[in-house]
């Protein structure tokens, strides 16, 4: 019976202080302010929706918060089954004193006033940290983030980059970088030292990590000085208009430059390989992105090539990928794996991904887990599942199938969970 | 210990009354009448080739139904290892009085004996019924079926559309269409009053699906009018001529219509999605496809989110398609996953694909099995094998990871293997 | 509890004398002369350089066997939880009286000096032989290898081809091909010729394979005669700078003329398929190759049905790709499984692929392993890493699922095991 070994293990695991590598925190308000910003979080809408609700419901313009979630909890039993709900009674049953297995239309209101009252107690997102034993977590900061009014050694900085790469033909955008750095872009090289200025900004700030999401059908490629200058010349002269080659091109050259100021400036670069944005274009917020598992890190080869000094946090999004990634990981010394993301994130996919890194990838190219959660409090329900899985993989093809003390399995644990993402990230470990 | 757990969740679900929703029995004759037609199934036949039999020796024009037995099983022991022979075995033992664990030289002449006496009792198709506790079953209709003179509560028509998507082009088809429907075809105009009165006529049957099986290139997309009537136009004169782009554009615009007709008519469109025809051109009747595994869907992307209003149950051929249509089901409202299909129709890609599904996807919207049976027979060892893997992922991982009751955990299998079948195709339970 | 199943069947398995029909085995020098040449497998060196070790200090020209090994044993620690390592680890234990879980820079020297004076007592290649119950290894040899020297019942010659398919613009290779047959290769008849001589020696001395690797973009097909000489003739006149049509169409004409020779020597020609070559230009080693997992057999549907009386035993890189081959060989009478190649070498993938194959093919048509090694040492772990997973497949999936006795899983273990690779390659069995 290995039940008893996993939840011996568990509990090691569990009783580590740890970091997140990467959120979506907002540092003014990281944690909830009521059960709606919880059950709001996009799986619940967008899970609701899939099994029917309809989306004006769930995204009515001025909706209070307990008529939302009076709502929402209407439609959520077609997800009782779901690894999601199970996150949600999770907080509930750990934050806000609740005792039952599903949230209902009985008792969503007191689970309502409840977490209501602890939320409003003052030091709330630190009575989360404290509980979750998180003592940092990673920030997803736009680029003209001011990354000023909070602690940066808990709210860790980290520049995303989506916009530069993908959307630097919109005005908007070129408004923004020019506001943010002071740097009037007219050309290459009025462009590259805009994007200078970001990395001195956020580096100044303590940020930790440079990230990106990217399609499937995204392979990058050095892109000429010349050619980078004629692409951004055509792109700057007609936005919106610039014919797909231009804007490839300079997709290309600032996806370069980045990786090459993540050299200068010593940040990993994380990569999150393979998102196709808006498939379900009437789907709710958030709830419209999904892929094509046909994407290859071979794509990447002339990247990992070219960049030796930088390392590349991988995150995939199918199975079949991430078996990739284990491959290019154990081969390229700058390749990491990072985490189970988003259609992976569920525990079948986490076992059978995990096992398999953990036995090709050097205990050290491993960053176990990070929550992608919006509110601090998801962070403990994510983190367990994650570890219960850790555990149950450790425990079945570690102890059991090699013969491995429980005390080295649980050091390996350790390594992937939170030594790696310390020394990865350059995070001071928390006193113990 | 989960093997009595197992057990248990097992009976329970055994216990259910269910509908298997799709099927290629012929409800003139849906049970086999000989040994033969269950040994001539094309798993069977396929796996002895496969193993070095040669086709001839199967094919046999005009051989008797107790000397094809013989053949075939002299040439089994190669296949004994195969969940297939499985379903055979236990055929024997639940309706042949078979106590061996093999079918051999030695002991198929009692078996054919003793399944013959019992095969000509008259009422062994609704004995077969009863035994695998089956309300009704799915038929695959072609669409010039009269569908007339049988029972259409037990024997649910379906109509079937391969042919008019992919093969109007051949004159035979169209002369079906139009002795069927006393439509002539002469446009696109009447193009669509044809498939329209199929439509009519398999609703006025009691039809409660439409369904297609389609090849991993397939990307349908709307056609505009113009565009169509040029192609139907082109298809009439050139027939087999016709150029590829004029064919596809008929096809999509016939896919379009079918979809379309399948909102007016509120019946779901079965997609089964991937298979290559004709791959072993010299292989045996139905065991000549194939697949690529690099299909996405994404290429459904345009058609999920015209018709909102269309359920899609989607079946894949290949696991790592199966995690993709986990993602499309719990994003899009409109997409169910279907089954596990062919090649994937295996234990231990069930196993991963379901649990899979099960962590992610509203359990509404799943669907857990259908056999896609020719001979009533194979309904039982194909459920009780879907059974067994569906009571181990319970099992498992509902109750042992998740600390599910044995009660909840049934009852999500019941959901699964039975509510929504019959709530998704619209069929009434039996009485209890 | 099947812990003692599994040990039972493992201890089963582990006692037949076994034949490995893959290995790249020095046959002058087939087991290891100093720990070194262990620890120089490229599995260690890319791994320890993937973990940061510099290639610089792994490849120091001229470094010294105890030199080099007291470098890479200094990098070993991020490599402790790889099934790699645990590889040598088995071995130590086995071979060199080592009792610890680490290699270490405490106990390197003592293991360095046990093994040497091991390996330095004269029948130490027979000597691992016979603790690994291996009976016969298949080479890898370079088509112009003379084939003399050792004792061809022990070492079986395997003719590889990748030179002959890919390179032979190169003139050196077309140097060594004339060499080898004393034909000189003018045009396509003479390269026939030239191709024919190969097989005739590789056959007059024992050979009982023909082998390639294949890259994910391979698409074999037929080429006219014509097409062929013109072909040919531009590649004999351009060489390397030779149109990459015209490479394509002798690379295609060579490896179907290969495939016409082993139909009339009766060789099975094994494939394995999807290895993209130099990915990591600067790696270590044989540690720069990496795949692209979107790769199908479709690609060889035209090779599959053209050569009905060829057996084809093949190899993949990815897991998704292993699926669709336990459907090609459950459909095509000349397609096998053959073993778990390289980056799906690990105990995760090979039980998933295992058990996905034994369910679905016949158990006649599956090649259960091949060791892949350089030193003879490494068949012991690797066979018992593999011996494992199918020792806890078959107790799970056969014993405990489907109701098998022990001995009914062990005889279907065996076939796999061992049986198969007999038969399908026509080696005798050694004498019990």
């Amino acid at each position: 019976m290995t039940a008893d070994l996993r939840q011996r293990i568990f509990a090691e695991l569990s009783s580590l202080c740890i970091v997140d590598p990467h959120t979506h925190i907002n540092p003014h308000a990281p944690a909830a302010g009521n059960l709606s910003e919880l059950l709001g979080y996009h799986y619940y809408t967008e899970l609701a929706h899939s099994a029917g609700m309809p989306k004006a419901l769930i995204e009515e313009p001025g909706i209070d918060p307990r008529s939302k979630v009076e709502r929402l909890v209407a439609n959520l039993a077609p997800l009782e089954n779901t690894i999601q709900y199970s996150w949600l009674i999770e907080i509930l049953q750990t934050f806000a004193d609740f005792n039952d297995q599903r949230l209902t239309p009985e008792n969503w209101q007191q689970a309502y006033d409840t977490s209501l009252g602890r939320m409003q107690g003052h030091p709330w997102a630190d009575h989360v940290l404290q509980t979750s034993r998180l003592q940092a977590v990673f920030l997803t900061n736009d680029f003209d983030d001011p990354l000023e009014g909070w602690d940066t050694s808990k709210y860790i900085p980290c520049l995303r980059t989506d916009d530069l790469v993908f959307h630097l033909k919109s005005p908007a955008v070129r408004d923004r970088l020019q506001a943010a750095t002071g740097q009037s872009v007219t050309n290459r090289n009025t462009l590259t030292s805009a994007l200078h200025a970001l990395f001195h900004h956020f580096s100044a700030h303590q940020a930790r990590a440079c990230a990106i999401s990217l399609p499937p059908d995204f392979i990058p490629t050095r892109v000429s000085a010349g050619r980078a200058d004629i692409a951004v010349e055509n792109l700057l002269m007609h936005g919106e208009q610039c014919s797909p080659a231009d804007q490839r091109a300079v997709s290309h050259f600032v996806f370069w430059t980045l990786a090459d100021f993540c050299r200068e400036y010593d940040l990993p670069f994380d990569l999150m390989i393979g998102v196709n944005r808006g498939v379900y274009a009437d789907g709710v917020h958030q709830g419209r992105d999904l892929y094509d598992s046909r994407v290859s890190l071979i794509q990447y080869r002339e990247l990992f090539n070219a960049f030796p000094q930088v390392t590349f946090p991988v995150s995939v999004l199918a199975s079949v990928t991430s078996q990739e990634l284990a491959s290019y990981a154990w081969i390229f010394p700058n390749v990491v794996t990072n985490g189970h993301w988003w259609y992976s994130n569920t525990p079948t996919y986490i076992e059978h991904d995990l096992a398999g890194r953990l036995e090709a990838v050097p205990q050290t190219k491993q960053i176990g887990y990070y929550s992608d959660m919006y509110k601090l409090e998801f962070a403990l329900p994510k983190f367990n599942m994650y570890r219960r899985v850790l555990a149950k993989v450790l425990a079945e093809r570690y102890v059991v199938d090699r013969g491995w003390s429980e005390e080295r399995a649980v050091a390996l644990g350790t390594t992937i969970l939170k030594g790696n993402t310390e020394r990865l990230f350059g995070i001071a470990p928390a006193a113990p």
